[in-house]
């Protein structure tokens, strides 16, 4: 052991990555494309291995490439971060077969909670609660139609081997389930090389709501929920830890059900189970389980003050777990506001270009995960999230407010962001109540297409406006 | 009431209590003089009014130029920061006889705790240990001779009306006492306009341990400990919180006697009691109260969650005290480094500038609390602390090295600051391991001299070094 971790992804999660690995006294090694050579995570880390062109097929998804720069790079341990090679059981076996710590579960854990069906009856084992549906894989159409007589309409139909919310298609009555299941079944070939899908109960009105883990492979401990239930096109925008939604009572299940699920499987890494919440019956359905460290992970760090990043390291370099769950308080509230380089005016068309002037908020309660910095040109090839801008405050009507102070100092200049409408969101009246459900936001943004239209008061990516000045 | 908050104030304070202002849903108004009107405070607030030149007398001490702006301006409250009046009797009573409230003591605490003397008489009325000294101010050498003769030498000379290390003269013998006490007596007429001088016994390996009370007139609660031993030339340097030399006991000890004090004179406002504390002993004697809020405040608000400056503010308005100290509960550790643009290799000497570039560090656990933005032009009149950078991790040792990586990403230039001093001194062993006293800085300090003679290998105020680069 040489103390050396590589990490192998990009963007903000690579810079969260070389910090963690800083804090803990490792060396920190990035690969990136050659895309990427002007990245801040490059400038952070101690090393930096060039990998392949910009495409991501021949750099950040490339094992080959990665296991020769780890390899030349004698590297202990590799951080695969989040999206990429995260969730792919053959990079975590390949990391492992060269003699390399892979800071994630097992390959076959990776595999067995990737396959969201095969995800869906170890639930139902661990006796965890699942959305009505089929048991398994469905495969013609008869089998199809027999679920939904059992289930009812609306149904979803989803990729087995999809995930963050691609691979999913709406089933209202027989003949959209007979036209969607061969679509779906060949999307879901074309996209994840596997044609499984399954089916599940629509639950309209839900909330998305996760509870994070950390398990040793014994024990398992949770930290607590996340709210994620504000989403554009199945992708979130804005979450929060803890959830609005829930009595102390459902907390408690919730959470205690994630913990069985995990110590069922006998899981050892940070993790994620995502559930549906229905507000209205207080029922819970498991949907399916991330085997990686997530983009919103930074709300609970904040409500806890555990480093979710450096626990998931030491686990995997078998330093085990430290925390019993009674060590494990939460305090405050805390918000995530997903900063993309987006137009939202344009359909949120993406918009990279370079940072010509940036001035992040600072002062209490404020933290900036990012790849930005002044200067840097955004490459066009890669996901638009370019910063994370997480709030803490006591209750979450402190968070909210602190949040819109952080927004208001906040200037970018070079490109347009998500910043604006992070903006509008707060002032909404079903965000400061918390009364929303996963398809709130895409109404919501529908409603405000026409202001969205004007140019708004106070873009926050324009040069802060001066103050009323009096001479007295 | 229209919500209207004046700050009386500049700099990094200033800005602290914009943001308070602003979280609070209330108008923030900001004094500059003329030397600040492009300060970042002045950019942030909602209104600033010019109140005189650079100079301090004629501006931020000028007490009818700010009671008129705060008339012109329908102030409801005006907020003093810390230095300049925030410790001034004369100006907490011509605001509130102006119909504004004044946030901080009634003005007979401040003059009484302002005191020295007449403050240390207070504590041991309210049974709280002080240092053994003269019971009051002394007059002549005979009445100073026999205190010595009590309490024995070394003795400290202090100023009544002294405070934040100013007006303070050490004698080791008789002919020493003879010799200071008429130079101290005219020192403090000539700073203070108040010859009163008071003796103390000189405890010379003591550490400096504060308490961070909130109080409403009625009750108070303590918010655990701050040590700042840490010192240059009487002025804090390096601040942490909790303490990493106090028992469980001890600090219950200590925060239980702050309480009774505060009680005991109904203190109405935040407030800092100074302790000394000896580690060998175990005792501690209280040395002076801070009627305002303190520079190092955000390490308290780090540990415990609590945002003082918004809480002070609502005391002010007569919104109570919500805080229950069964509330109040700390976790992790926080460190706070004050960055002064001064050259450590020059004698500390102020090297104000203009602000080239300027890269905060950012990411989990940090805190940024300054008066800095790039392109900014620092005025050469005021105090040379430029920023206050604040780490929070869950142990002390987490915390320092999560401060050594936020120094190492931290990039200004522009001019010389004590970044690359702070960086050196978390590599101390005596640092690391929390054994020192108030003298130990400065001793370091002449062991480091030949060091500091030579560039550092990293200075943080140069551009930050390229990555090593490797093509695979």
């Amino acid at each position: 052991m040489n103390g050396r971790l590589l990490i192998a992804n990009r963007g903000e999660i690579a810079v969260r990555i070389v910090r963690a690995a800083h804090e803990l006294g490792l060396t920190s090694i990035v690969v990136h494309s050659e895309a990427d050579t002007e990245s801040l995570a490059v400038q952070l880390a101690d090393e930096a291995v060039c990998i392949g062109p910009a495409q991501a097929a021949k750099s950040y998804l490339n094992i080959d490439a990665i296991l020769t720069a780890a390899r030349d790079s004698r590297a202990d341990a590799v951080h695969p971060g989040y999206g990429f090679l995260s969730e792919n059981a053959e990079f975590a076996r390949r990391v492992e077969a060269a003699g390399m710590v892979f800071v994630g579960p097992d390959a076959s854990l990776i595999e067995r909670m990737g396959n969201k069906s095969e995800a869906r009856a170890t639930a139902m084992a661990a006796g965890v609660p699942v959305v009505p549906g089929s048991p398994g894989s469905v495969v013609g159409i008869d089998e199809a139609t027999s679920v939904a007589g059992d289930v009812g309409y609306p149904l979803l139909i989803k990729a087995a081997a999809g995930g963050g919310g691609r691979g999913i298609r709406t089933a209202r009555n027989e003949s959209e389930l007979r036209e969607q299941l061969p679509l779906a079944q060949a999307e879901a070939r074309a996209a994840f090389g596997d044609d499984s899908v399954y089916l599940e109960r629509y639950i309209e009105r839900a909330r998305h709501i996760e509870v994070q883990i950390l398990a040793d492979g014994e024990r398992a401990v949770h930290l607590f929920e996340r709210e994620c239930s504000l989403q554009r096109r199945r992708q979130k925008v804005f979450e929060e830890a803890p959830s609005p939604a829930l009595s102390e009572q459902a907390r408690q299940q919730l959470c205690e059900s994630a913990v069985a699920l995990a110590e069922h499987v006998g899981y050892r890494a940070a993790g994620t189970l995502e559930y549906l919440y229905d507000d209205d019956s207080g029922e819970f359905f498991f949907i399916e389980m991330n085997t990686r460290i997530q983009v919103e992970h930074p709300v609970t760090e904040m409500i806890t003050g555990i480093d979710l990043v450096r626990e998931m390291i030491r686990i995997a370099l078998g330093q085990g777990l430290s925390l019993q769950q009674a060590d494990i308080q939460r305090r405050g509230w805390a918000v995530e506001m997903r900063l993309n380089a987006e137009d939202p005016d344009k359909g949120f068309f993406p918009s990279p270009g370079r940072v010509e002037k940036l001035i992040w908020p600072t002062g209490p309660g404020i933290r900036i995960d990012s790849l930005l910095y002044e200067g840097y040109r955004m490459p066009p090839y890669y996901d638009s999230m370019v910063a994370k801008l997480i709030v803490w405050d006591e209750t979450r009507e402190a968070a909210l407010k602190r949040a819109a102070r952080a927004l208001d100092e906040f200037c970018l200049e070079g490109f347009t962001t998500t910043a604006g409408l992070h903006r509008r969101l707060l002032d909404d009246p079903a965000i400061q109540s918390g009364d929303f459900h996963t398809g709130s936001l895409e109404v919501w943004l529908e409603t405000q297409s026409q202001a969205l239209s004007q140019p708004p008061s106070q873009p926050p990516s324009q040069p802060r406006p001066s103050s009323v000045e009096e001479a007295s």
